[in-house]
């Protein structure tokens, strides 16, 4: 197939619904986004990229980084984390409390809030510290991005953490549940940390390879979870990958994806590709508006969607 | 792949399971079927069948029928079934009255009991009545199925509507938020008429080759509904196809599925084939649990999952 | 006192709210009713009366009937009452199911649609069927309120019961978990007679003299209930009788009391006076806007508050 | 009436009651106290007292010091405070998050966890810092009580804070929703520093006088509050006072009242005296057992309810 037409086309084809969302403007640091942005890049099994738009432009990944840290937890605690984190999708906003505290301080799934900063807390008791749980993240994230520049901004970080009171009550709440290892502060602060951490489309688009390809780097053949590990994830992302529209995405994409405030989405095609797409207004359910309908026009173009 | 050794396979393996799960005992109707039952089928596009097990013998689809009338009602609706019914995940139980009210009346997804129920009420309306909505969802069943014996047992449908007052109390609800249109006692006794039709795996692994197939009968190239229309019910299959056990069925088995309280599950291998397993002993959630583990094997030994 | 002198100051003061409240529409038996009324009716032990506005003008009782069926169910199951209805505030809508599906079917108190429901429920079983239960009710509230004439509209029951689907629901869920002994629809029938009965201010104010003489009636010594199941009673009227403005109104006014949506409220002061106020404009949460300002502007010129 | 007869009545009908409900134990520093405690005291509005059993033994007060935090702040905020916190029943239990999220941050009383918190940030906002606003309320808890030594245990507010995280989740949830003014760690700490005063019955007794009296201490003539602010209190503290058996509380025993997991609970009879008791054992609901059945026969022997 011609990757780099059908981007190009896309490209034209969602021009005209910039204007309709809205920048993420609950911290300072993220308002001050230009909303005029689009990038687009799949990554081929041998490395190959098709890209269009500011595909060398950083952003913030936010809850993209919840893939990564999730694919960690599993490793490492493998079907022990289920005692902590369910895998169901939650039919409740992304940050709500109401479920967790009907469930015994138990998060539904690791994409909600609750359950991210849930397994924030596995990988720093995993790892012993919150300095040692940040590096080893980000030095995982630079692994599957072939990427040693990849870091976390501290102005977001610090910015999240001034106005994060509600992901502090979620970690509060789960904290008098006893399912919270660590201090409070220190695991909201980590976790914030890997959500402040900056990359563009080639480097996610990259990332991803190693979930399309049964938990290998189909490029690089380093092996970094099970089979079952992967397929794990990539269930988890079609039915909880996208808040309260997670339903929507799958039918209107119909890949397994995951998508941050930030603006970007990253999917997966299984055997062939990793994808990332960033633009930074948003829909309704938070979303980048523009993003879900690139790749919806994508899955349409090339028939890969996995229904 | 040699199909008929893998369902020998798989019949083989499920085998020390009978007697872990609880047949459905709600309604004294279902209460009494044989647990120590297990049959599965495959149909291929040619129409080639493989079966292990008692394929031959009727069970009650139960919610297995939600798939026909949604199919129906998305056909003759489109989008504007979606003024009635959303298309997401609940993450609550498939007959709880609390997100309905909360939602003001409007059902989470086409196949939690709120949402079928809200299905039948749209198909009555559409056809004029419940006795014509009863019988062309029966037509419509029939000819996917390609077999005009398909019936209703009237001793499982009388005795639902006897115990039938959790669904009365959604259907009620919904009236009480103007969305339903007809009478409560009509529609509720359609839905329970539909769920208590009896089909075995041959006839309803069959039934599913129009959502392999983008909509179209391999068999017969009748086209019932758009590529488009069959993706989306793929996507809600697998989103909310298995009550609170969908994110759990997506990553164990990972096919498009939807399940009934009477055993069966029906699922697709998009592209491939149709696929129904029988086995009336249910798990917590209220799945066929040798059902379930069947198609875990199933996926397992041929890698057909979706992911 | 001069009671007199004191409703007539108390007539004059809530002129100006005329308007500033909204007649309950949900029926259009009720929708019709004359906004510009006012009546305000004291009786006291000796049976002497003081009365302003139209006090002779039947009204539709509405929920304030749940004080009279709740009296006769208390009398005869006495604490066995209890295993089947709370006696807790809800803090939520007076017809919501949310609280009635986590709490098994167990309405929180007699006073929100569902404890009336089961109330009605209980009395059906005790008297045998519901037209006995409907004719004993009448007979009892005729016998407190020594008015033979008094009695229901089938104009208004007859509406209530059109549209009274989310009544439905709630006694549907309640006979879902076991708590409802009849059939449905002739429990909510017989709810919705009783509360149609038409009354006035002199009618209910001299009904209430039981529950202000510690259950027996002063005037002609008739022992209806229990000194403690009097102060039940009046407890639960000062805890639950106002929906969801319960707690202002026991600040404002500081008497037991119980409205409904038809416009009248009845209260008590201890030892001393039965009282009813008559104004179908109705407050945000559904009490009588004029009645609540009438009786509070009582409370604060007699100082007769409980507290 | 004989005071002391009926109290020395009451101390023995109450001794086959210990060992029937069990001493707070979510912190060691209340786990530790001895069970088999009892106290009573009434005092007169000319400062008669009546005591029964270790009257001067200091225990807890918990949240009893919410009814003195809530004159406060009454006192200073009159309406304005009604924009941050309800008055109204909640039906939850007391430390429960999902009605604070529903509603949007607003607590639903000031007797809750949610609401005494919000009351303390508001008088944290008054006072200019949390170091004054506690030290204000306890020179006004001091006064009242007419004794200088009462004070604050460190030991309990210390351990309150080790395991105080579902007030923190309560705290960050009212402060993400932007209702709380100060920082949340300062405003939960000097909640807890009032919670951990430590008073006994003779002080607590004498402290609920000028409630009972229209807010004017009988004894010194000091006006605290308006006879509006009184009334409202003694309103709040009948329908909401006990936890989640408010309603139980207004029914048995029919007095305005306030109860701590330490043991005690204060009342009032309106226009008479103020009543405190005290005994570690509490039952199902978190009021003291014993307590709440001491104040249940005084009642009973006296007639002094307000029903």
């Amino acid at each position: 197939m011609d990757y780099q037409s059908i981007l190009d086309e896309i490209s034209n084809e969602i021009t005209p619904l910039f204007g309709t969302g809205k920048v993420a403007n609950y911290i300072p640091a993220l308002a001050g986004v230009n909303p005029k942005q689009f990038a687009m890049t799949l990554t081929l099994f041998d490395g190959t990229q098709y890209s269009v738009g500011q595909a060398d432009t950083l952003f913030s990944v936010q809850s993209i980084s919840k893939v990564f840290t999730f694919t960690l937890a599993l490793k490492f605690y493998s079907k022990a984390l289920y005692n902590r984190i369910g895998h169901e999708p939650s039919g409740n906003p992304f940050n709500s409390l109401v479920q967790l505290e009907y469930e015994n301080g138990k998060p539904r799934n690791p994409f909600i809030n609750a359950g991210a900063i849930n397994v924030t807390d596995a990988l720093m008791s995993h790892y012993g510290g919150c300095e040692v749980a940040y590096r080893e993240v980000v030095e995982f994230i630079r692994d599957i991005s072939d990427d040693i520049s990849i870091d976390s901004s501290e102005i977001v970080s610090a910015s999240e953490m001034q106005h994060g009171h509600r992901n502090l009550a979620l970690a509060n709440l789960m904290k008098s549940f006893n399912n919270l290892d660590n201090e409070v502060e220190d695991v909201v602060g980590t976790y914030f940390k890997h959500c402040a951490l900056e990359m563009n489309t080639k480097m996610l688009s990259r990332a991803m390879l190693y979930l399309a390809n049964h938990g290998v780097d189909p490029i690089t053949d380093k092996c970094y979870i099970t089979p079952s590990q992967a397929k794990r994830i990539n269930a988890v992302m079609l039915t909880c990958g996208h808040y309260d529209a997670s339903g929507d995405f799958a039918f209107h994409v119909g890949l397994p994806g995951k998508s941050g405030v930030g603006g970007g989405i990253v999917a997966i095609v299984p055997k062939l590709m990793g994808i990332c797409v960033f633009s930074p207004e948003l829909n309704a359910q938070g979303n980048s508006l523009i993003g879900t309908k690139a790749l919806e026009l994508f899955t349409d173009k090339t028939g890969l969607s996995i229904f």
